[in-house]
């Protein structure tokens, strides 16, 4: 072994002591929310209530969103063919990629490149939203986080933007992604509102998230929805069937309230 | 495609609406716990406040145990390589096993069958207890979920009972699992306490978790211990490294009250 | 780290020095085939010049079978979210289990069972093989290794036949391979001839290859073909899109003389 | 399903027809070598026999190398938790990433780099090979391929060059590669040869291997090397041992004579 230890500052082992980020693990247990435990452990510190509450809401909001997306169907496809429980989920967590949860990170950076460019030339939010979809139009970046294949209004985009307000998050990176949705809409004549990646974008910008870690929390959240996939292929359908993204139907339990 | 398509009863995705298990998404968002919608997601019902509240303790309880356990260093041995995020929490959670959170669902098997040889013999607690010690050791069967190789009396296991006590959990298989640990000491002459391991797969047998389940959360929980070593890995530590398990030391912060 | 050191007997390391089970890789360089290497490094000897032909021609016959099978079908949903190389193929190799590829280890250990009965009773090797299929029926175990949804008489299998008989491998586990699906026709009125699994899993019997290690010669094999479509889904694939198992066409170069 | 079929071109697959890239599998096998067919796969044409030797030989040189890289110890951690052979396989696959394995990539970059400046300003190769490390240094700019942290000259890198003249494969790439070691000697001061990774990079330039692709082939060689180490963590060690990186000892054969 080298002399030279190797450090880190996430949990203190010692006999009967499991301390995380200095929380002895039995304090937390009953008195933080797994939310708030995972922010801890992910960033160092236990988030104060509001914000321990909207990262409890952004994980909540991505769980599932049935079995298309390819988080899913590489899940269920190796799922079928008798993998264990715990390969199945990885191969499902395999497919959170640049292109899978990725426009979250991608729309991170690009709020806050326009609330830099508000603070920078003293402009307005709109008029900042304005300026950075009219210089993305002119040098063809992509905007992400707006636009959705399925949903006009993403009732979670809705919910989320909603609670941002409700818990002190409406600050300048959540203005800017609902102002750039006008914008695009005065400056392309298109209407491409705010989707879920780009509000849950937009909120982590406000919570100081890192934009690479991002994904993380989509990560998390999704592994939920994974193990449900997986667990139901497993009691449900036969090994080796052809997992066919387009030939399914839901027969689970109609609407209901909460 | 064939005429028939497979059914999936979780998600019912359509223009502006996710309803996860017929719940619309965003009335669970700042409404239910991520570790209800975990339980929603997977089981198909929304848990009673106790059954959620015990869920997010046992999630909570298992983040983080430090970076020697499998699941930690093939997350960052991965990870040092330049894997992507993804890719890197996939191959931690890839080393969840038989051997690696495998005990839990054994334990749970095996407080099942001391429960039912209770109520099929008429037995007390203690007796069961005593009698499937009596019974393993003559067939040289293995008891899972007693004794650590760190721990002599694991802060996690305590205050998992405690909560169990008072959240209204403390049934046949939670108290089989206190009573097989003086069954142990009286029958065997050792001292091997339940662990965390045991405790957890005494209280998933009171939520009816099938055991199958049993690492499901496990994985779940464990996941955000593994973001937190990736990212602790790339921020903190230069790629190709040797990850060692036995040679660090931690840096963080002194024990804190919550 | 601890006194004890774990022992490896796969390769020496020195300086200037890698040595594979004792052959310096420099004189195995450009002398031994990848075929003959791997066996090497796997079972711990070079094979003879036969073995290594027959290993050669097992790991060739199953590079690909087109983008249906599952290995194929996760590398390639895995690899449309921007996955990398090495986390699109692993996706692929996860999916190599007991359903897909696991026909192989079954069948080997039912040959071996029916070669034995054969020995045991002083059979011959069609009174054997009708007397397996008999009490496989008698007691419902399953028969692996015949019967294809796609192929009556696979091409693969009849040339591996043919090679075990050029190569000197037509011995009593091929043989009975062949029986069998003679027996299958005699007891059990059906045409389920012998399909490639059950071929590569006979000859494997025959070269006396562990049948826990059957499925790693598929998964060195398919590889190849995992890397083939992940290459092209990169260079001829859009991002995101669906990949629908029965919505394909070839369109490659047409049937062609080596 | 969508009316639009997407196209593959690697295997055409019909009732008894398996042709890869239009080569019946019956006609290769038996008469092509694994790797003469992985090529054929991969690039969609067989290799004559000098280009199929020379990947033959690169595929052996880089089966193994211990069981110190992070491609053998994440698929060892993975494995001693009880995983599944195939996900024990893939765990090590996925480390095999920019910064294991990825300099053959970037060597090969510098390498079209260095022969574009000859060409492109006349001059000698020792001469572009001067320009570039000086340019190199001015912009600090790292070059890859050269030096080992265990080897001063690898007995790899001396046979693949060799064999490089042999089979025709001597051009300005492999030319170039061993005019770098040398102005970095003239340039730097510094005595860096040429490792395993530069020469094997050198050698797919000559082969006109897409860069992008160069993991591919360390990738398919060297899981045959995991193959081997998951097989004897499984044959020889306890679960849940700790896979220490530098605490091992080689009991294999003594060096022997092929």
């Amino acid at each position: 072994m080298s002399e030279n230890k190797w450090q880190t500052a996430i949990t203190d082992i010692g006999k009967n002591k499991i301390n995380l980020r200095g929380y002895p693990i039995e304090k937390l247990m009953g008195n933080a929310s797994f939310a708030q435990v995972a922010y801890l452990a992910i960033f160092g510190e236990l988030p104060d209530e509001k914000t321990g509450k909207m990262i409890d809401t952004i994980i909540v909001s991505s769980v599932d969103h049935g079995v298309t997306p390819p988080s899913i169907l590489s899940a269920l496809t190796v799922a079928s063919t008798g993998a264990s429980l715990s390969a199945s989920i990885a191969a499902g967590i395999m497919s959170i990629n640049k292109f899978h949860g990725g426009a979250i990170e991608n729309c991170m950076k690009m709020l806050t490149e326009a609330v830099e460019l508000q603070t920078a030339n003293g402009l307005s939010t709109e008029e900042a939203a304005k300026k950075l979809v009219t210089d993305y139009r002119a040098t063809k970046k992509r905007l992400f986080g707006y636009g959705h294949r399925v949903h006009s209004e993403d009732p979670r985009k809705v919910r989320l933007i909603e609670l941002a307000k409700e818990l002190g998050f409406y600050g300048p990176a959540v203005q800017m992604s609902v102002a750039i949705e006008q914008a695009i809409q005065e400056v392309l004549g298109r209407n491409l509102p705010l989707n879920v990646d780009g509000a849950i974008g937009a909120v982590l910008c406000e919570l100081k998230v890192p934009p690479e870690l991002a994904n993380a929390f989509f990560i998390l959240s999704r592994t939920a929805g994974i193990i449900a996939h997986v667990y139901e292929e497993r009691t449900r359908q036969k090994p080796m069937r052809k997992v066919e993204p387009g030939n399914w139907e839901y027969d689970g339990p109609a609407e209901r309230e909460l």
